[in-house]
């Protein structure tokens, strides 16, 4: 890889992940400088930064990722290393902590962690007991000062988030009070992910505490926060800014380590960062990956940074690193899915190779009496230029075999959907039964449009243990699907241009049930992530039967989406566990 | 109904559900009396309690269900008339909240029901807006005093749980400060919920507030509350004792209306009722019926009230109402299900026939290869007894079909689970295109020890919209049968005495691969609902490779149990809303 030397430098035992489809070479475009003029109030500390990818509930592992770095940061001449929130832990952790020995055992991976830190000291993550007669959560979110074989200083996160995709007044109890960590002359004040996030960059003020004026009032050179933010689209951008307007009105540097890579659906995506007293970026670490960093952080203004990535390298890159850490630390090394000649398949397969290596990557093309010859050519089309495995299965016999079987029970019954369904979920007892025999994680390849009208088949094309692109929109694949051949064919253009079918009865296309995609995309972006009413989409110019039909089948679909497999999220509103809709409900607005 | 005749005159207007199911009349043995004797202090008042069944977001219809219920306490006297928690809004109505328009047509509903109310007070509960300006949450749990058209008082909840199935920290800012209502010269402290659930029923003292003890030391006469409390095995009982201790500490009488009915997984037991000042049970209204009565509250002791049912009785009802209020509030009026001649199927395709009426229930039996003539014999027997639909749809030409189609692709591969699962689907195929073309709701069969141990096929016998027996462990499955044949066969004795199996390869029992269910619910209980490590489990006498078995398959389908239908809560802790594990996680404990 192609990088400055002054990234070299600064950058020490950077743990890049290969990227295992050649095609896709990562890009790295590092130019930022290391300011070597140093703060006098900081005496030239160096502060090393820990960007993990720890793995929930791995204590041994954890404290291995943790230890590996520190001793990185060790090398390159950290006086202090920064590790992500619950970084021995894994981010969420969710109900795990009601384990009765899991909190146990936390604690005593944190007593083996401290014992290996020698004079420079490691801010670590982790969970701790709450006083079990004092009233309230019986959990701390919270971070450990190790130093010199001792556990010096525990930090209780203060702001807890319970909105969206967080749940951590379900678990944890705030701090009562903050303060600054005094330490070889400098006076730190560390704080944990939501305490640094100001009211302005939060839908409302949800709080009546503030950590960060807390600390300033008490007087701070320098703010840490351990974060573990995780991804959606924009999110990096609004970071930055962020944590510029702390370090401006606190007038001090900031160092914001971020956790790295994905659990379940959620993607962190690093970006982890020091900005100067004047709240300009001095150095960002790059996205998606693992990472290690020793940085001095100092006052100076500096212009230079890790250059934030446009929308569709930024989605790719989340959505690699989301599937590829899904898949591995379920323990899985090999993929399979449908490839139906459409685009979602065909995202998702290019997706998949990136992450896993094209060898790993099993497509099924399985043509039934309506599918056209050019779906299942462009499936063995994009399978040539991946290097990923196909085969073709068709599903004709069964098809009928199905339809013989239940002709004494549907005697004088007209066809309808139910046979398409049929098809649909022929295919996925064959895709789950190669994934069963062959042990591949199955993915599922549809879009957020589809899921949110019910443009699916449960059981069907709806099967497999993550969705990949669940949260992306028609266009979004769209347009991610035309920069990965921005420089040359990997998805066969005929896929990319073609009207969308689910080719289920004859010479069917998407827009004889469903509204044109950008109209569908522009009313579901306002009826799912803002949560606007009919009336109100309506007034924004919409036309009103398309606005009550996309209402009327997201709300009628809720049922299905409760039974969807875990989707990666990239959006600010993703169905899944940031959107927790009763089922039976008849609310219509 | 033989109702005793105190009954009849202290419950005024009660919609008891006819049992649509002949042949389990509902036994309603209801022998407390009403004592006249007044405190004096209470003037004689007379309290209405609406034990009423919302819907969840459906305003216009809940109003028109506390207006009825409010006319008909009116007609037998009520001097006020208190309702459940969000009783106009249906308890939970989880994210909806945030749409743009649910609070504001909440609170035109609101503006309608206070017109209505003539002196006659009513006590309603709601969502309101928290001040915009003010941080903390956008809502209010509320409840408003509705008397002469007016709003009169509006009071917010105070402690808001937010553990288990609850998220109230989520939505709602709690009140900062409680006071008695001054009305007509008695001073009544009126509570949500949670607010009156002391510390010594959590599980540990979550809160640093109290509301009774803050209402009480500015004097009350009277406390209400107004509950969405959720049932499990046990709490009718667990709440009576609870409802007791308060009106002893606080010496006074408590009037508690529980919510009725069902919303997604959550059931409310109703059970209602009427504490006097020394916490004696006054009064309780039935179980699971939506009812109105109207109680006079007094200070004597008094011994009877409605009797508790035993265990097998109380289930049976929750999953009833369950079922039935799932099915109907979904706006489906028949439901189907695979009869597999094994008592999980019996038992569901019973409670379905007792909740919806048998001729709304109709199930299919789809004998493999490896199933006994005696299955589908026992199928057609249940069927016989119930009343409900039953037709025979092999699958053996679906089957060969498929293996077939897979022959080139698992060419030199033996014969594995793959093979079991590919029956298990075609009967998920054969159910859901019995589901689309008739417009049945698909009822899943699956029981909680099975599920726990994902002994379940995905997309298989784990196909359907509602998982009615998900809670049940597979010794109270046996229990209830035995319960529900407790005079005469219903569900065919075979069903229940002969040794469970999944007959799916030759021979196949369930014992072949899991512990005998005895030991496998013990264990399952301590590790599930104690959640236990495997070693306290092993401390306490189980043998060691079982309960590791036991663990590591409970924590391995955990992906499953993600695309699992909403199944009904009967435990104080089931799969689902109230347990929240992640996916990808490498704790052992």
């Amino acid at each position: 890889m192609d990088r400055p030397a002054i990234w070299n430098r600064l950058v020490i035992g950077a743990k890049f992940q290969a990227n295992p489809l050649s095609i896709f070479p990562t890009q790295n475009h590092f130019s930022f400088a290391a300011r070597t003029t140093k703060a006098t109030y900081l005496s030239s500390m160096k502060i090393g930064l820990a960007q993990i990818n720890p793995v929930v509930g791995d204590f041994p592992g954890n404290a291995k990722r943790l230890l590996a770095a520190y001793r990185e940061c060790l090398e390159a001449g950290a006086d202090l290393v920064v590790s992500p929130e619950l970084s021995l832990v894994g981010y969420p952790p969710r109900d795990l902590v009601f384990k009765s020995q899991f909190v146990p055992k936390c604690l005593q991976a944190l007593d083996y962690l401290a014992e290996e830190i020698k004079e420079v000291p490691l801010l670590v993550g982790y969970v701790d007991h709450h006083h079990p007669n004092h009233p309230g959560k019986p959990f701390r979110n919270a971070a450990a000062w190790l130093e010199n074989g001792n556990i010096c200083h525990r930090i209780w996160k203060t702001l807890l988030p319970t909105y969206d995709v967080f749940d951590e007044r379900r678990y944890f109890e705030p701090s009562e009070s903050c303060a600054p960590i005094h330490w070889r002359g400098t006076r730190i004040g560390v704080t944990i992910c939501e305490d640094i996030w100001t009211e302005s960059y939060l839908q409302r003020p949800f709080y009546d505490r503030d950590p960060i004026k807390e600390l300033t009032a008490q007087g701070v050179d320098l703010l840490i926060n351990l974060s573990a933010s995780p991804y959606h689209l924009g999110k990096p951008q609004m970071r930055q800014a962020m944590l510029g307007g702390v370090a401006r009105m606190a007038k001090v540097p900031v160092i914001y380590c971020n956790t790295v890579g994905a659990n379940d659906q959620l993607i962190f995506d690093g970006h982890s960062l020091v900005c100067d007293a004047m709240g300009n970026v001095q150095c960002q670490l790059p996205g998606f990956e693992t990472c290690c960093a020793v940085i001095e952080p100092n006052s100076q203004p500096c212009s230079q940074s890790a250059p934030l990535l446009d929308d569709a390298e930024e989605l790719y890159k989340a959505l690699v690193i989301g599937l590829r850490d899904y898949v591995h630390k379920c323990g899985f090394s090999s993929v399979c899915l449908g490839l139906s000649g459409g685009i979602d398949s065909a995202l998702t397969a290019t997706l998949a190779a990136a992450a896993l290596g094209p060898e790993h990557v099993y497509g099924l093309t399985m043509p039934s009496p309506y599918s056209s010859r050019g779906s299942v050519d462009d499936s063995f089309a994009l399978a040539k230029n991946l290097g990923i495995h196909c085969q073709e299965v068709p599903i004709r016999d069964v098809y009928e075999s199905f339809k013989q079987t239940l002709a004494p029970l549907f005697a004088g019954k007209a066809a309808d959907v139910t046979e398409e369904n049929i098809q649909a979920r022929i295919r996925g007892v064959l895709l789950m039964a190669y994934s069963n025999k062959d042990n591949h994680l199955l993915l599922t390849t549809g879009n957020k449009s589809e899921l949110a009208v019910g443009y699916c088949t449960i059981y069907g094309d709806m099967c497999g243990g993550l969705a990949v692109i669940s949260d992306l929109p028609k266009m979004r694949v769209y347009q991610i699907s035309r920069w990965i051949n921005r420089e040359r064919e990997i998805i066969p253009w005929p896929t990319i241009e073609k009207p969308p079918s689910a080719e289920l009865r004859p010479d069917q296309k998407d827009q004889d049930t469903l509204p044109e995609y950008p109209v569908l995309d522009a009313i579901l972006e306002l009826y799912v992530e803002h949560q606007l009413s009919s009336d109100e989409i309506i007034g924004r110019g919409y036309d009103e039967t398309t606005v009550r039909w996309i209402q009327r089948r997201v709300d009628l679909n809720e049922w299905k989406r409760h039974q969807a497999a875990p989707g990666l999220r990239v959006t600010s509103k993703a169905f899944g566990i940031g959107r927790r809709m009763p089922i039976v409900q008849q609310f219509i607005g």
